[in-house]
């Protein structure tokens, strides 16, 4: 019995349809998890009323009286019971001798998912009625003594509707979503992989666990950020949206090797797979470089990874920004497969293609190309496939050009070519799109490009320090923040290009997604107000705490934050965030189980000196 | 060189004064902590710029070349300068010879608190010069170079001010406060501890860590929660005060054991050693009893108990808050010393007596009394100590009562009894407070009642399952909160005399401080919903997502939660739990290192649909 059998026909509806990831059966891929992550099994059944969980009894346990609780599964013909707990899945045999006339009853009419403890011997199942598929597929219990712990009432809604059902539902009703298989698995891998992180960090590399408040002030374009009101008329604390100034706080404090698996909240309307809190792994230490903290991540990961999936290998490649961007047309690139842009300039110097022509003669115009590999067949509508170069402008390339072409590209039959022309970074931004959205296609019509055993990390470094901003291209602002060290070879060109300046700043892409970045901060306070003041026009006197402090002896520090809930989305192959966080959100930013936010009695307002604009109130003062 | 004279003479000023705890030297206190905690010593100098730190170099370490980042804590006559970082202290020898003059001018001109690195060869001290209490007190590092990672400006105080300052200058530079030894010797323990019971509840025993929302819903009764707008007009979000319904709503979707290191958020306005968030070891077990859940505390404070200090002895003992109350006045006792409350009403029955008389005559009257062990010399005030018997009630006791008085109590020669009389819970809680009062005179005499390394724990049970509301007696209100079941042999009383009905919480009592409290919580919908509704007259709407998920097949289940603050807090034997958290608020809220909280633009409340109210604005408003 596999899992989607299973799924679909024994595990009644408490789940979801089937996703990309192969899914083994409950008891083997728990045990599983357990095995990989700790030295020795931990003891489930400390503590509780019951001696085994459903999931482990086996063979060995032959003839021992067992005492187990759990939910009640599926009954097959008032004779057996699957009992379920989250380690697994037994069959219980319902006695059908009258002087156990009130236990056959418990278990008769206890509706599904009603929660009953049983005690009884654990015998083998008859010759020929063992389930090798299940892990306690070769035992059964034989129960003396049952009891109904809480029954379950009529579920409000078909249980096949839960599974086909719209995410609202499952959201609405989590606490019965949580019971499926998936959300047991992803919560406990989450769980064991964070306590990995934190050996490492803590046991094996002396790091500190310190709590940074969330309690705080705004931060400087903190637009983003909750407020929360205070009993002062008028002043407000922030929920940050990372511990980051109190990170370097810590440094100057001299706390060394700080870790903090952070809370962070953002506020940023609806976004979808965005959550308004959210989960970092927070990190930064003192006497370091960039390399020194990408051998730590690369180590962390490497320690946390859960077995069942392939080992990490380290060191992860790097490449630089304008790299990722060249080649990939992104700084996120997914490394799994390759069709990769290639500058094809060079081709098309002496063009008579007008717009190949146009596009060469401005600054930074280049032409650009990706091949997609047996694209013919799945692009009719770009490219009429009879595989002759059949394209618009195929009229007007050159033999010579054509032959260039197909070796710069390493062209196979069947092959296509998406060609574009125009300024440098946007030609590539626009080919990484396509090329994305081709692996896509291609894997639709089932060619596997990205293997989904693989997890292709990569570091992305030599970002630029500032961008132009966007309402006011002649002002810059902080490519990520403005506590970003400047590349060591440019500082000098903060006094007279400071456009062109590198960071310090690295990311750590898996698979086409950021999961982190962090870089080497400013310790010099000189350089500090520099930044914020002349380059970046900020007030500083909103940072003046931070100012001060790196006026004495501040060691110089860096660090690094990973998002821990899109990590373990990708571990666990999850479509959304929203699978690895056990009460997440909605996109709008509700809780659809207790409907939070809700509304609040105007009294309870008082105390923090609000009032509600209401919509209608600014439409009153407008008639004013 | 013990640490007081160290902290007052050589590690200059960045502490502060001198706590009851006994405070053994940095390096060697350190390394306890690291050897208690860790199965083996953590690398610290993995990834970072270093080869060794400053405290750790040993004679085994001589002959070797080095290189320490650390701070300047002292510098003599140019010869000498002792370097710090977290692990302890080194003596560094300044090169005087003239091709070294470059790395003399570093090290000389740089001012105490500065950053360096420095390179060079560890030594051994010449004869005579050894420091036997520093823990590298036989070598010093005969220095080849040096570099100024970063200079300290002039501190904005005299460091001796800073020692001796109030708590707010402290709390304004935390950064330098933190350099100090007590704030990391608090913090390291804190994060190691934590991390030991992360291992007990993860790997021992199978828990699952689960991060659950802080961005919920108000919850009933819930006037002590911060307020979060959203973007919908009139719609909020509240930070809670503990994880409690996500925990047990986790015990319905079958994750059978959870825990969390959870932020919490209490608003309480300005309450001395109180913070507006907080840290809380939270559980929530399934299929459990409540002596289930003390094993588990018990097993959790013992294996995460530090080394350095005497081990836990489980089990702890128990007492009912009735006897409790009767006993030390107090549902948190603090039983590291005698001067129990005494019952003497049969001694008094026929007394002539009249305040007495009266007392004994009303319902629930009594007659208490504690003896004070050798305090006829501290109690002047209310005895005249001449020894014999002279306060004002003495003239008329007779012999008898006498005797018999001396016999239950135990009275010794210079002790002295306090006796009070009236209705019974008064008459205690009026002793158990002046219980306390004594201790702390006598101590202040230089009694040792309660031995500084002596914890003793007490788990406090059977409290009462509502209490009368304070402004209303006769409707009742949860003593704890409305999830709490009531005692098996009480349920009848809920439908007859509910305010005799004795719950399943349990406090956990630490030196007479409630560190932890928890209950078996109610699974039954229709009970919780008698208690929501009919006992408490709550609107069970707010909690119908609640009480729908005991519907359908809850476990019974139960929990606890620990104050991490607090029970750091003592076991650090700090004064207030602001030492022991890295960035903690004010007494009235405020952070005043950044100033949070601040004040918001208007049009920065403008996404919110709120407005501020301005205490003047409700002036005009009652002007009109």
């Amino acid at each position: 019995m596999y899992f989607p059998s299973w799924l679909s026909q024994l595990y009644k509806g408490l789940s979801r349809p089937i996703r990309r990831t192969t899914q083994p059966i409950w008891g083997s891929l728990y045990r599983s998890l357990v095995q990989s992550s700790q030295r020795t099994n931990p003891e489930f059944n400390s503590f509780a009323v019951r001696t085994n969980t459903c999931g482990e009894l086996r063979s060995s346990h032959l003839g021992q009286e067992v005492t187990l609780c759990g939910w009640i599964q599926y009954r097959r013909q008032n004779t057996f019971l699957v009992l379920r707990d989250f380690h697994g899945l037994v069959q219980v045999v319902i006695p059908q001798d009258e002087s156990a006339a009130s236990v056959k009853k418990i278990l008769c009419e206890a509706p599904v998912e009603s929660v009953v403890r049983v005690s009884g011997t654990v015998t083998s199942r008859p010759a020929g009625q063992e389930n090798p598929k299940m892990p306690t597929g070769k035992i059964e219990i034989k129960v003396k003594t049952a009891e109904l712990l809480n029954a379950c009432k009529k579920l409000p809604f078909e249980i096949k509707d839960f599974m086909k059902k719209t995410e609202a539902l499952r959201l609405q009703y989590r606490y019965l979503d949580l019971r499926s298989f998936q959300m047991q698995y992803n919560l406990r891998l989450r769980s064991q992989m964070v306590m990995k992180m934190r050996e490492y960090l803590c046991n094996l590399h002396g790091f500190v666990d310190i709590e940074t408040p969330t309690l705080f002030k705004r931060t400087p374009g903190g637009a983003k950020e909750f407020l929360v009101p205070s009993r002062e008329p008028g002043k407000f604390y922030s929920l940050p949206q990372s511990p980051q100034q109190f990170k370097q706080l810590l440094m100057v404090g001299g706390l060394d090797r700080y870790f903090q698996v952070a809370r962070c909240y953002r506020d940023e309307g609806s976004r979808p797979d965005r959550q308004p809190e959210f989960t970092q792994i927070d990190i930064e230490m003192s006497f370091v470089d960039q390399t020194g903290i990408q051998s730590l991540i690369e180590g962390l990961l490497q320690y946390s990874w859960p077995n069942d999936k392939d080992p990490v290998v380290v060191p992860f490649p790097t490449v630089t920004f304008t790299e990722a961007l060249a080649t990939y047309g992104t700084d996120k690139p997914d490394t799994r497969f390759g069709m990769k842009i290639i500058d094809i300039s060079d081709v098309f110097r002496n063009t008579e293609i007008g717009f190949l022509q146009d596009a060469l003669s401005k600054p930074h115009g280049t032409v650009k190309a990706i091949c997609i590999p047996e694209g013919a067949e799945i692009l009719p509508v770009f490219l009429n496939a009879n595989r002759n170069w059949n394209s618009p402008v195929a009229n007007f390339i050159m033999e010579s050009q054509r032959l260039e072409l197909i070796r710069l590209m390493d062209t196979q039959e069947e092959d296509v070519v998406l060609l574009t022309a125009g300024e440098h970074s946007k030609a590539c931004s626009l080919l990484g799109k396509l090329r994305l959205e081709c692996a896509d296609l291609l894997e639709t019509r089932g060619m596997v490009l990205r293997d989904p055993t693989l997890f292709s990390f990569l570091w992305v470094v030599d970002f630029p320090l500032f961008l132009p901003k966007e309402e006011n291209p002649r002002e810059l602002e902080s490519a990520h923040h403005p506590f970003t060290a400047p590349h060591p070879s440019d500082i000098h060109l903060l006094y007279t290009e400071p456009k062109k300046a590198r960071s310090q700043h690295y990311d750590l892409v898996l698979n086409g997604n950021e999961i982190g970045g962090g870089s080497i901060r400013i310790h010099n306070a000189e350089l500090q107000r520099y930044i914020l003041a002349t380059l970046l026009k900020e007030d500083v006197k909103i940072l003046s705490h931070l100012l001060q402090a790196l006026d004495y002896g501040a060691p110089p520090h860096g660090g690094i934050a990973l998002g821990l809930d899109r990590l373990i989305c990708l571990v666990t192959g999850s479509p959304s965030i929203r699978d690895v966080i056990a009460f997440p959100k909605s996109f709008r930013g509700h809780d659809l189980m207790s409907n939070a936010p809700d509304s609040i009695p105007p009294e309870e307002l008082k105390p923090y000196h609000i009032r509600v604009s209401w919509p209608t109130d600014s439409k009153a003062e407008r008639a004013h």
